[in-house]
């Protein structure tokens, strides 16, 4: 018997997801909201949950083997979890939604949707010059699965694609490949910069006084990777000092973002609450049986993290 | 000497352009606002220009013997000139600016921005549900060469592609194509219909209250074709009526939209002021001079019209 416990909002989809694939010989077990209240702790093999869910629940498993993270976000298990587990991320689940997320907004600024509202308030014929997205620059920093899906995105558009991660190498869809730390050299050159990140040590506050103050002042910004990637004071600054003309923001330090914070009431600021792409129960299930029928059989995980690296 | 009129509001872009081109024994006149004063017309081999204008000139140049249109709707030509020229239209130019207009709109709804923008103005960290491009499925009415670029980027997003036309034909970047005859039976079956459609009389009013009302309520219609395509006053019925979700609508009837034509107070209706794909001297400046490169060597011209089809 392989016992597993599920520690997710989505709990109820996910044991309906496990149990279409029919598998014999496995217990399933959603996590009470008080996880003193697991039943028979120490038989639990597996976790598939949430990162802050799943970490409350480890103390009272402490025979688990693996813990399925639901979500791509990991960082919290990096900080706070023994590392007595295997533990494996979220990877090409995300892609597709966030190519949609980060071309709404290029799309969104570029056919100046909301001029033409304004106009048509005014009953107003007046024609706006739109710039398209065809021969602009992209930067792309983080070039993981979803960096590579926006980026075939932005060639199928006809855009200059630039990409940046740790370790460049050669893709086809980029045109010219950066690492981290030349970020300063080439930020004028783009009319848009889009930061898929995960928060790393070497990752936090990337996005600092000095980068953004090197961006074209018509350059948009979007992070849909992590809060902490971005130095949100010094973003604040920019933004009110038109140092670049606007961002769009999905993560941010603080989630919910404070009432209180000064980021709500930007004109030139666009929040999306955490929603770029979001975890589906059933493409996360896909992913865990994948790997549960690994674990069975005594076979390699996929998307296991590295604890040392942190992703 | 081979004598050039152009009839243009750009057409000192396009001197510039052809005059770039240093072919010799070529006389460029610029067509004066007054048609009455043009120098020579009865020397004037070839008009380079928008219709309308185009067509006032025609009178004074009895000896033309072939107009390249620098706009894709080329109707005016059809209905007022006489068919005594050969006549030239503009194709494979508007591709790019076309499909990123129809993904604007199509990525505004789906990503839900306005909703977005309403939560952070009451600082709300409430999180909607987006419902992805990938998977729905589109309607691509007029599949020529814009149709297909649109449609090449429906599949890019993962999505069904319906092709209607004419003359239904084999795409691969179409999944189910119907002829115009068959729009109804299909219609249901639509998140998004894109009209592309030349006006021609077998387009005018195509969409009409039929057609409308066999839509799906969730049903998006955006048209960058003709507004003589869709029957306004069955449509204004649908909106106000919510047969469909909304329309985004490029072009009209009557262009300027009059100040008092209720479209404007919709709110459920998007007005973009004719500017989906707006010519670019330079490009329809290489359409011509390849044209003209043909002419002057006595070969068939690219993208002919045939007066009896209209397109």
């Amino acid at each position: 018997m392989t016992d597993i416990l599920i520690c997710s909002r989505d709990a109820m989809d996910y044991v309906e997801q496990i149990e279409l694939a029919k598998i014999t010989d496995l217990n399933l077990q959603i996590c009470p909201k008080d996880p003193a209240l697991i039943a028979n702790g120490h038989r639990v093999d597996i976790i598939l949950g949430e990162p802050e869910l799943s970490i409350a629940a480890l103390p009272y498993c402490p025979n688990v083997q693996w813990v399925q993270s639901t979500w791509a976000g990991i960082k919290p298990f990096i900080d706070k979890a023994p590392q007595t587990f295997e533990l494996t991320g979220i990877k090409n689940v995300f892609g597709s939604q966030m190519r949609e997320y980060v071309f709404s907004y290029l799309l969104y600024f570029s056919r100046k949707i909301q001029t033409f509202k304004e106009l048509q308030s005014q009953q107003n014929w007046f024609q706006p010059n739109c710039t398209p997205l065809q021969g602009k620059t992209i930067g792309i920093l983080g070039m993981g699965s979803i960096g590579i899906e926006v980026a075939k995105t932005a060639k199928h558009f006809g855009m200059e694609v630039f990409g940046i991660a740790q370790t460049p190498r050669s893709l086809d869809c980029v045109d010219e490949f950066y690492s981290l730390k030349h970020l300063k050299t080439f930020a004028h050159r783009l009319d848009y910069l889009v930061v898929l990140l995960p928060h790393t040590n070497k990752t936090e506050n990337i996005i600092n006084q000095e980068c953004l103050t090197s961006l074209n002042p018509q350059c948009i910004l979007i992070n849909a990777g992590r809060g902490q990637v971005i130095d949100e004071n010094a973003l604040y600054n920019a933004l009110t000092q038109n140092q670049i003309q606007a961002a769009v923001l999905d993560v941010f330090t603080e989630e919910p973002l404070p009432k209180e914070h000064p980021f709500w009431q930007l004109d030139n600021l666009y929040i999306t609450q955490h929603t770029a792409a979001v975890s589906k129960p059933q493409e996360i299930s896909n992913v865990f049986l994948q790997n549960l029928h690994l674990f069975l059989t005594k076979q390699k995980l996929q998307n296991l993290v590295e604890w040392s690296k942190g992703y």
